[in-house]
């Protein structure tokens, strides 16, 4: 089991932390007939504003709102480090949540046109994602596999939402062997932009980081890594053909599919270093043909 | 395995339909520092006009572009029966598809809020999700159980790009016993609409069908089908307390975390005839704990 004061920020399924109530205990009937109790996940509107401009409303399980705030923003490109952020107010009772700004910018026209990614990019126009990279290097740093079978084992093994109720996305910041910050959220672009306003919220960089998520490595999990600074992305998930190429094209070590000793690897194979001895790994039997288990 | 024959519109993994290519040949290298050869999902931008008014561009794996543009605007409340629509023109070289109606209506109102919810709702406003609802009566008819089970069998063992990929969600629209057609996409929420503007090109009746999904039973699939007038959702997967609320509130049939002989029911449970001999169904068996097996 992992030792969960390893973790900067841990999952909290039973949400001890803040009292906040993250799942609820629903009636109803399984296919005996028996009437049950079962937990599911809550979900809750959160409105974000960015000074007094209205930016979004998000559905979000409401255990770090204000990360979730600044790390949406800082995804859309709405915030940078020039914005110089002077506050965020969270308004439990109104589910708002106000980033203000020193340097104050209108995105009326980044509202207009939407993309509706694969996983939803609300508020992106699809040319300005794509232009959003351009500048993007990411640092050649080694990125050891030995670390990355310890932190799929870890978090695997980490007791959460997604475990407990099957309704959920984790996403975790790494460093080498570590899992630092798990987040979760119903939506996979919550989780990772709770991650990256929880990096901006405490000045922490990016170039030593790995991301690890449940979900898929769509197109734009990878942008949103890529816009992070973080230089490489793994899932035990599949991949989309647009997600690689973006990968390769800005630089990022992509790892999906990552199950017991296997993985593949599509972007960025120059990272890694094959150091670990499978020996040591614990396999997964592979289920072809059998739904759940993606190949 | 399942008949494909007995499928309207069955998955095409290897493109074969239209000589489409859904999956493309990536080079990469595996764990053990081989190179390999492996098949991701096609991802492309599709933009959907209504009349002369661009909506919003989706991330597509670009099989049914029409009924995507169709059954999109359909659900985002954009077209009702009313609408008259003359015609679905599809530019593969644009990559734009333009649903005309012979009534004409503005939506920028609805184009300038946008909520994000857990699975993306791009262009509609929250409280006109729900408002949409308010008329919404689902028919009294009886689901058996026995049906349940054989849909999740065939529908398990068909050939699709979730199983070959993993990086994608298929939605089913079944009558009784019989899958009919089943759309895949990288978003969820496209192959719900593909489902729908199927049926709205079609004519085809929701009254009598059952909707089952890979995905979450998050509130933005549970509203999707009841706007589709569809009386039961099923999944594999999880809930969340927000998507049970609503299908407690229109009356729906919800059940999730179908598995083998298991699965459990958290509204409209008055519509099930659990009918099924449970010993002629083969079980799955429990895997508490490991991830990639969501309870």
């Amino acid at each position: 089991m992992a030792d969960e004061a390893d973790y900067i920020i841990a999952p909290d399924p039973l949400g001890a932390r803040g009292g906040l109530r993250l799942t609820r205990s629903v009636a109803g009937v399984d296919h005996t007939g028996a009437q049950i109790e079962t937990p599911v996940v809550e979900e809750r509107p959160l409105t974000i504003y960015l000074n007094s401009q209205e930016i979004v409303t998000a559905m979000t399980i409401g255990d770090f709102p204000q990360y979730l705030a600044l790390g949406f923003l800082r995804n859309q490109g709405m915030l940078d480090d020039a914005s110089d952020v002077t506050g965020v107010d969270y308004d439990e009772e109104l589910e708002t949540v106000v980033v203000r700004t020193a340097n104050q910018t209108v995105f009326e026209d980044k509202l207009k046109k939407k993309t509706r990614t694969s996983g939803c990019a609300v508020g992106t126009v699809f040319g300005d994602m794509m232009e959003g990279l351009e500048g993007v290097t990411l640092p050649q740093v080694p990125v050891k596999t030995s670390w990355l079978y310890a932190l799929a084992h870890q978090i695997n093994t980490t007791p959460s939402l997604y475990l407990t109720s099957g309704a959920i996305h984790g996403t975790v910041l790494c460093q080498q062997d570590r899992p630092l910050v798990y987040m979760e959220d119903v939506g996979r672009h919550n989780a990772v932009d709770k991650v990256a306003g929880w990096m901006l919220s405490e000045g922490v960089s990016p170039s030593d980081k790995i991301l690890y998520t449940t979900g898929r490595l769509t197109s734009e999990m990878v942008i949103k890594t890529a816009m992070m600074g973080i230089p490489a992305l793994v899932s035990r998930s599949g991949f989309t053909a647009w997600g690689v190429e973006i990968a390769q094209q800005v630089g990022l070590t992509l790892i999906g599919r990552m199950r017991g000793q296997r993985f593949v690897c599509l972007a960025g194979n120059d990272r890694l270093v094959r150091d670990a001895d499978l020996a040591c790994v614990r396999d997964e039997p592979s289920k072809s043909g059998r739904k759940g288990a993606k190949q």
